[in-house]
């Protein structure tokens, strides 16, 4: 369970049902929220001051005890006036009229609830389910990379993809011919005050089969669940995708064979899931992103009390959100495998 | 809740937290079982008799009592020898293998769980979300239809289609031509003993403004986690969905303007849903589905002892789920609503 | 999940969760309903053909599939006409006036919901509980027995009582005197159209250490809301319970000591749990049941319109629901443990 | 959801779901947390300075944002040489030894987890939904007392006892005379280095009938989770508790009448829950508390590594609870009631 608006004191996260005795650093977990801090790439000072976790209880030293881990980031006092326009103007494209809708109230100041800064409590959970997995299915990997932006496609292999690969780009993908044009087209959209969308995959490899539920709570049911509530998620795929629309049953089945004693396909149009379960393979996905609704130009819109307005951007501007994405997807592929794991392990026992 | 195995004596479905004095009959029910039932169109014989539901509890008359609706189909007594082979042989693509590395043991005649049976508790349920939203929130509508089979696509308008229009059709679309086109293409494909993939469509109309949770359970992640439950489902969109991330930001934005004193936007790329919460417009979902993994070709498999195997087709064989999976659509996205709408009035009182 | 009213056609259960390949039979659970048959003591003819159980999913053979079992009982055909007064006149001490001021309708004939055929599904799922224990935690074991009617209290040791021994009296406790002297009170206050309370203890021996969780769900609590769902349950102790309010910590610490290389206390006024945790010694509770509301007198009420009214008591009549409620109890406790056992794998793997 | 050991860095908690624009300060809290602290009537010093609660999110000026609200309180920074021999050894009835066995690991110093300070969260939680019910349901009172301490029984009358009278006693009863026995009880044990247990009652006026769910979650059965999952309570009653076990229903029984349009009971056995569902009479609650397992005696024990050894009390000690659990108790009763109620609304709409 995450807390935490973007301009109130803090955001935070409380993980429970954490196993005892895992081993566990706050290190382990700043590591992946220096990931997707913002403006690493391209502003030279590197602000290593901000988003600092707080662990507030659920360890003892370096292990895990077994109770509930409270983690908290500190907001910093950033001034509100630079948003005051928006106490009363629905952004488009952003969550302003929705929320109002919703609750009759809404933190207007940075976007509240609504802010990416609420993914802050994504990844120092996802830390900790990583800590947790590493610890009980050591072979399990999970990367993510950037595999578009807007109409340039990174060539990518999902077997081989390493994160060192992925992390040596300022776009964070393993393809560096893409990567350089993916920069050009950024910073081309940022002078015009536009911004991109794209896609992000994400491999899991080392899953064990027998992992997901059979009806409701299928595998790729749950992560679908987890990547769409990443803020501007418009499309999950799984496996074949949308592509699977277009193949007939020869053309997209995965037949069986055996390798080394183990049951193996020859191809992997399911993705690794197969009626919900996992069966070994690896788990590949994509997620469409939608780009930044933060724009720098003039946009048509209308106030809270139902009058006609103009929005002007101003203030910063992230004009592509995937390079800082890409951290959020693993934490959430992480927990979702964590969770099937310890499921798993609640009906059937430990597997062997 | 559902229950039941396809070969078991009968599945069913429990649904708790129903409010009462709801008008509900057994005929609401029927109707739309006798939707999804199999081999309506091509097969003269009306088979009027299959899957009877019966109420078990939770209705008094023609009324919700309050308490747990218990609904069951009985199974019919199936030859299981049929399905002889399939005790020991991992048919390609379906989930024998993954359930045997979950459970090590499967009800493998005729598929247990993962059959196709599995849905007609899904669909019973879907009757009775309805009905409650028919009574709550009287102006919602749901209508889903087959936008694409294989390479065949429907031109259909979401803000305007309606379920007359789709059921007229043998494959259930608004687009007479298209309809046509992909009964010859499911005949091809049946004749070959192949099978066709293709692309659900449904649109949600008349969703009050402020459903859905802002961070985990935003209303498009629990509806992505809804739909990808449905079995063969390989992915899912909302709004502009994949086509997100080849546009810029001044393309995707919608513009918000008041219309008869609502906001309104002038384009829905964000598809009814912002910030997780609807915002009022058409809900717009697309759904990927792979072709049927039964086929009546030979496919190259393995045993459950691990040894290379030929599993050849045989017995009866539906080439394109598409058309029967209409209702099943349909009826997810009534139990993912009607859910919401009881949570927001849980949290926020009724909407105004 | 259990569904089901009791004029309805059936009462029934769905257990999700349940381990794969636990052996499981019809008659596991058949013997435990018929334990809580009524009339079966005091009843010449055996009526054995009632409350007869179907399993509607969930095993294969005689093991479980790990998908979800449905259970389910017929519910005889009743004639509604005895309970025609019920459907507008408010019983006391039932819950008639509260149905209705909750749902604004009930099933009144029969008590609906609320009656005692509720219960059905408690016992079959307890039976499932057992079933799995025997299986994954085989030296606990669970024997509740009838401690009190009214002013007879027995005398049965919660360290060695049997089953055996309980079942062996027509009102099932240990105590061959109090029992008789229970029967003699049960069968006057009958003769006079009234009930009587009681108590029933019960004694969960072999559970192992760590079982339970530290805040909210501790095992105590959970046990005291599963055992406070049972109808006619007015209260709860665990341990030394009400007593400890007289005690002085002196006399209430349980002093550890070392027995055989495992941790053990002298005295059990903690009833088996310290912290809401297990701490491997007996589990001991008391369960204080009222009176049957249910008389053969007359009593002032009112009906649904608002009117004074007197209410006869007509028809069948169970002076002391005690003797029935024993294998309730055991079902609850079977339930609950099972719970925490298969929670505290999840968490912190298999005990060793 | 609460977090926190007593000698990590703070305890806190989370809620989710509240209502938003709920008239919501600081203070409202903070003055809940004060009526829990420690050493307030027998110190002269009143370290008021100490248990500041800090809101972390979820509040816009002093309304509610319908978003999860985080509070915390900073611990001090306790010496933790003082706890350096609890360690590795085992103090009888506390809950050392239980946490060990479930987790393999505790944060020994304070008690951790288990240590009071974990109720902070719960009486901060507390004041939260009482804040939400003054809002929603105004006439709803939840008045708790010190009714009993070791052999001194406080006279109450449940149906008029007021907060204002039982916070005017230094223990928090409303009966003066038994409440100046109380503190010489309670010093007494505490010159002895002793302790003493009791009972706190806890009555809910003006609950509005219909509250509660049928089966599992019956209004009585949530109340007993909540009541017993407090530290040191052995012991639930709802209305006559065990004196039900002694009644005939002809005592039982209340009788319905009418008193200005709506029902009524002359006697309220039943406790104002009927079938776990509020009837409108009064809710009256009994807890039974242990004495304080902390003793300044020498007492018998073992350590982790399974050696005898004498345990030597020292540093502070609380010799009876019951004072600081008044609020605890009022706090876990406002939580369960706000539940249901917003449960209640989710099913049924806003009561009339």
């Amino acid at each position: 369970m995450t807390w935490g608006e973007s301009h109130g004191s803090s955001v935070g996260v409380v993980i429970d049902g954490c196993p005892s005795r895992i081993p566990l650093t706050r290190e382990d977990i700043q590591h992946e929220l220096d990931r997707r801090r913002p403006g690493q790439s391209e502003i030279v000072t590197p602000r290593l001051e901000e988003d600092q976790v707080e662990i507030l209880s659920g360890l003892l030293g370096d292990r895990t005890l077994g109770t509930p881990i409270a983690l908290m980031v500190r907001n910093k006092d950033h001034r509100s006036s630079a948003y005051d326009e928006m106490e009363h103007t629905y952004r488009p494209s952003h969550a302003d009229y929705s929320y109002d809708a919703k609750y009759g109230i809404r933190a207007w100041a940075g976007g509240g609830r609504a802010s990416a800064r609420e993914t802050i409590g994504r990844v120092a959970a996802g830390a900790v389910a990583k800590a947790v997995m590493r610890q009980l299915c050591p072979d399990m990997e999970i990367v993510a990379w950037v595999n578009r932006v807007h109409t340039i496609q990174a060539d990518v292999d999902p077997a081989s993809v390493t994160s060192e690969a992925v992390e040596s780009n300022m776009v964070p993908t393993a393809d560096p011919q893409a990567a350089e044009l993916m920069v050009e087209a950024i910073k081309a959209a940022k002078a015009e005050g536009n911004s991109l969308g794209g896609v992000i995959s994400c491999v899991v490899r080392g899953c064990p089969a027998g992992m997901g539920d059979p009806v409701f709570d299928k595998l790729d049911a749950t992560l679908a669940h987890a990547m769409m509530s990443i803020p501007a998620v418009k499309g999950f795929e799984i496996g074949s995708g949308f592509h699977a629309a277009d193949m007939t049953g020869a053309e997209h089945n995965d037949a069986f064979y055996m390798e080394d004693g183990r049951v193996r396909t020859r191809t992997n149009n399911s993705g690794g899931i197969q009626g919900g379960i996992s069966n070994g393979e690896a788990i590949v996905m994509n997620l469409a992103f939608k780009p930044t609704a933060t724009l720098m130009t003039t946009q048509e819109t209308v106030t809270d009390n139902g009058c006609a307005a103009i929005l002007k951007g101003k203030g910063r501007h992230d004009p592509c959100v995937l390079p800082r994405a890409v951290p959020i997807v693993e934490a959430m592929a992480w927990l979702t495998l964590c969770d099937h794991f310890l499921r798993q392990r609640c009906q059937q026992g430990t597997p062997d």
